[in-house]
């Protein structure tokens, strides 16, 4: 970068900075909540007298990468290693149902151990119980993983914390930003650690620009070992407090080629609109029409009740439909162009979706059934038998020495294929009781009926 | 075979040759004219002093294989095997020419040699000089084989002649007669060694039926040449005056297969219209608009001036047009459903047609276009560059590691791409001179412009 470019750039970062990083008064609300809360469980320890039992902020809040604006808490109540499952579970539970007396409102979920969510003073917390064992190794759930990854960061951000912000947001404004199964992108502690690895936020996207998938990184020196080579992810990020562990196993192919597309186009012309994706601007009705219209392919959308799942849950079974949708409708003709899946959020409505473009959806009426070659008797026979004076056979030909029938399309549109055989389709167990129940078929400007803003980005994006 | 339906079989069979064997009349005059045409030329020599030259009917007519209506008769003039080639031609040529004075008319053509095609009395003569060579593997010309073939067939044929004659009526109805490069089928002197080696009319249909492509035959017991094996024809039937020619290698894949699959059909229950197809029963134009707006599929015809050269010259070409017309409109994503080539016979009109039925005309106005992966990253930045701000762009998106952008189709039609680039596909010389003159386009119903009862035949054959 020349001087001007690069003088330009560092006031694009501090711009960005001061509208992401917490201000004052969030940081000192945050610590107050955190003080608030940590105090109570230790009350309510100390009341049971329950022994060897600590209390520890974990993820960003604790790290000092959190966001302004993003108000989650993580605090784990690390249970002495040789606890039972049972017994951690039980008083985990009971110490997370006292403090639920000065949230807001709660809630009980449930991941690897039963854990509460809370909201307090607008922030949302997650209590979490979990073992505290001596060493990383030896971990008995999931989530025991977290305190190491906590004290890693702790020991190795100093002074990248706005880098890690900055990153972070950048993923954000793409659209790469969360490791949930919907967006199977980059998780904040894989943020951090890319920050920590290349050490800024803009070497981050310097190294990025040349990432090939398959790429391996790592923190230390030790050797790869053969599983995580194995796995073939896109990207493998060596998780510092487990080698067996890779850090970015949730990345796609495609959010991995979508970051390092945006890196490139970053560093060439740096602009503030990569941190801040336009929401909202899901475009007229109008616009989307007219779009359709001058691409003249073929649009339809199945449209069904959510299963009462989470996204992790919901996500996975949509993207699957899709597949075997997909599959469906190429086995009879109908080329796909592109589809996309898509739920509303859990309490914001109760549909789930998912979107096909076609490149015709209406065929003509007769198709080619070729048959066995001629010189197979036995086989050549029975097919010639079967079609020839079948009534919805047109004609009965010999090509390239095999029985050729011009058969009647059993469907000739799209949507009646999708009526007829959706049911069919592999679906996942909930979205199959669903489609059971009942579903219905948008084509074409229909599709407008759903009116959600995130659907309608996702279909301009699209168009 | 049961008796009842043997003697059925046995009283079609008298029928049919009753209809097909020369009547004695048609026997006589064939004598007759031969007998004249014979003696004039051997006047010709003698006046002309010409020495150790004989003349020979060879062909059908010599072998008494030839089929009632037709009056081909082929007259060769032999010349000592140490006579030259200009001598042959020129002496040949002289003594054709005089023989013209008792023909109707008479025209020179051009095969290996020059000959001459007279009109005599209702009869078409072809005069052909050839050498006499000694033994049939020093011939000189490929028509010296021609008074071998007559001498095996007449050494072999005795007895058979009438089931000859219902083999080439049986091949004729079903439209596999005839070894020029527009039918692809079987030879009269391949009908002839068939009947020999199998011993009977019904014997060849019944072992036909049980043909598979790559069965080789051969009347002798030598080896099979290596040459011959590996000209891997769909037919071998070794020439049994010289082994290293395979007798029966204009046969395609399809004309086999459509004898293998009558032969089948005619044991199975055997008519009189396999002998005699339909001819004239073109169907009318209001059935040929029924049957193609019930396919709802897309027609499209290529119409220009027939090059003016004989069938065995435009009919190639006229198959490698279709062929590479079709690889053209394929690319452009208009999938041939069926296609065939036709052209009016030389003298009865002037016109080629090549014919398609495609899945559909109109595709829709955007297509994907997929670019380099991302990671290769100076490909991708160059095709970024290129097209995600060109105006022809829809959107720009990555798929499977890929770029992708959805691009305006540059034909959205069959007829417009022809119009187009119908001058860029590969084409035969002669057809491309004609089509660099001018070719019209007929879509749809506007097919039905061509009334000539054989495209139209074929037309409705394809429907």
């Amino acid at each position: 970068m020349d001087n001007a470019k690069l003088q330009k750039f560092n006031t694009l970062k501090q711009e960005i900075i001061s509208e992401i990083k917490p201000t004052e008064y969030e940081q000192i609300k945050l610590e107050e909540v955190t003080r608030k809360l940590i105090d109570h469980i230790y009350n309510v320890i100390k009341k049971r007298d329950l022994k060897d039992i600590s209390v520890q902020l974990v993820g960003s809040a604790a790290r000092n990468t959190w966001l302004s604006g993003t108000h989650d808490l993580d605090i784990f109540i690390v249970f002495p290693e040789n606890t039972s499952r049972e017994e951690l579970e039980a008083i985990g539970l009971e110490i997370a149902r006292d403090v639920t007396k000065i949230a807001d409102k709660y809630e009980e979920r449930f991941a690897e151990h039963p854990y509460i969510n809370l909201q307090v003073e607008n922030f949302g917390v997650d209590l979490v119980p979990c073992f505290g064992v001596s060493d990383s190794s030896k971990i008995k759930s999931s989530v025991d993983r977290t305190p190491f990854h906590n004290e890693y960061v702790k020991s190795n951000i100093a002074g990248l914390f706005d880098d890690v912000r900055l990153l972070k947001q950048f993923m954000r404004g793409i659209g790469v930003y969360g490791s949930e199964l919907k967006t199977k992108g980059f998780s904040g502690y894989l943020t951090e650690l890319l920050v920590i690895y290349y050490g800024s936020f803009e070497n981050v996207l310097y190294n990025a620009a040349n990432w090939k998938p398959g790429i391996k990184l790592r923190l230390g020196n030790e050797e790869i070992s053969t599983i995580l080579i194995q796995e073939k992810k896109p990207l493998l990020f060596v998780d510092p407090i487990d080698p067996e562990r890779n850090v970015a196993s949730a990345v796609s192919l495609d959010k991995l080629c979508e970051f390092i597309d945006a890196a490139r186009d970053f560093l060439e012309s740096p602009s503030k609109q990569f941190f801040f994706s336009k929401k909202g601007n899901e475009h007229n009705k109008e616009y989307l029409i007219d779009r359709m219209e001058r691409r003249s392919t073929g649009f339809i959308v199945i449209i069904f009740d959510r299963p009462d799942e989470v996204d992790d849950v919901v996500y996975p079974q949509l993207y699957k439909m899709e597949r075997s949708v997909t599959e469906m409708l190429e086995m009879f003709d109908f080329k796909v162009m592109k589809s996309f899946s898509w739920s509303e959020d859990v309490g914001l409505g109760n549909k789930s979706v998912v979107f096909f473009e076609l490149i015709t959806s209406r065929l003509p009426n007769v198709k080619k059934h070729f048959g066995p070659p001629v010189w197979l008797r036995d086989h050549a026979q029975k097919f010639k038998e079967k079609y020839s004076d079948d009534k919805n056979s047109f004609n009965f030909y010999i090509e390239d020495g095999k029985y050729v029938c011009d058969v009647l399309r059993q469907h000739v549109n799209a949507k009646s294929l999708l009526e007829d055989r959706l049911k069919t389709c592999s679906l996942g167990k909930h979205i199959n009781e669903s489609i059971n129940q009942n579903f219905d078929l948008l084509e074409n400007d229909e599709v407008l009926k759903i009116k959600n803003p995130e659907f309608r980005l996702l279909l301009s994006k699209s168009l």
